[in-house]
């Protein structure tokens, strides 16, 4: 069986991003980034729906000491109420965040002889964060065989984004498809006991259940 | 004063890039990464480093559990004994290591409003790592432009490598030029007391130093 590893936040993106890797025929090793974020709690949702769907996975701990975004930093205010269409690249962004996710993926594939990586990012439904587009993802393509032992030995490590050009009704839908258990992920930027519904990622949830027309679950873990 | 982020592992080469960012004008931050290396004591050197040179720095703790190392997995053996030109990469290649500290670099240097990260990686006296070279070096400068968010708004994050081309015996030179304090740099691989000798890193150091006509100050720290 191929190995693939997966990115996994446990979010609606990248919940939906390992059951379509499975569904692809890959046996994935999921990597769950503890990085002191504010929703740390998306960890534990992570860790459920790797179980769930039957893979191993890391729970990999890293510290940005610099912080620089308001996903780290709680003292920053969250943005909402605001267009989701607004321009510019919002304070949730968290400097290389992807970049640094995506490194240690690639260590881990190598390590593992793992020769696909998926990553739920998207570019339509989204903050704009930059790191989440397909011309950075080709850039991390061509990087990666260039400082890889297997991009050397011409063994590509393929970066997979099988969400990036999908709005979020169609991934909404895809998941139901898939049967993602969508009453494990939790996508809210803030730590509370349910999604505050106001971030921009409670908002883009909501726009997708709505737009899809399927009634988001009750939140159960 | 311009800023940079500097990586420091506490060996010569680290060592000499910093007092080199520092003869051209940069305020240095250092990043000394804690990856639970076999030779943990190079932190301590890379400490004293940063202190005597008067910068600040942080410790990045990370954690690699997939290995895939003789630096990280004890039960692997450390090439010795061998020609320092042989071919292949050896067991001391860590999978996308300067990958993953290139990357934390760059969060940090965006986060401190850092427009360049020095980094002491040499493609002429090394060991093959793939991710030393300067075409890998190229391929992450373009990757940045893309993933970062000073990328989008034009503002170049620069990739600085001042030893990328030099011999060890050059670099050696440079360093007594530049007063770097050699006799706080520790390169060896294995964990001991003092520099085993026998290790990649030693007889690259050792090669250096000798063909520099230059005496290695004894070990202090």
């Amino acid at each position: 069986m191929r190995k693939a590893v997966v990115l996994l936040s446990g979010g609606l993106d990248s919940a939906t991003t390992l059951y379509d890797a499975q569904s692809k025929g890959f046996q994935c090793h999921c990597l769950i980034f503890d990085y002191h974020q504010r929703h740390r709690r998306e960890i534990k949702s992570a860790g459920a729906l790797a179980q769930k769907a039957g893979c191993s996975y890391s729970i990999v701990k890293i510290n940005l000491p610099w912080k620089g975004s308001a996903l780290l930093d709680t003292t920053m205010a969250l943005p909402k109420d605001q267009s989701l269409t607004r321009q510019g690249i919002p304070p949730t962004y968290v400097p290389a965040r992807n970049i640094i996710f995506l490194s240690f993926a690639a260590s881990c594939a190598e390590a593992i002889g793992a020769r696909n990586i998926f990553i739920g990012t998207n570019a339509i439904d989204y903050s704009g964060y930059p790191d989440c587009r397909p011309e950075f993802m080709r850039s991390f393509q061509v990087m990666l065989a260039k400082g890889l032992k297997t991009g050397i030995e011409k063994k590509t490590i393929h970066l997979r984004t099988p969400l990036i050009r999908k709005t979020k009704a169609q991934i909404v839908k895809l998941a139901v498809r898939l049967k993602v258990p969508l009453e494990l992920t939790w996508s809210c930027y803030k730590g509370g006991a349910q999604p505050c519904g106001a971030c921009d990622s409670c908002r883009f949830r909501a726009k997708g259940f709505s737009e899809a027309q399927i009634k988001d679950p009750a939140f159960k873990i």
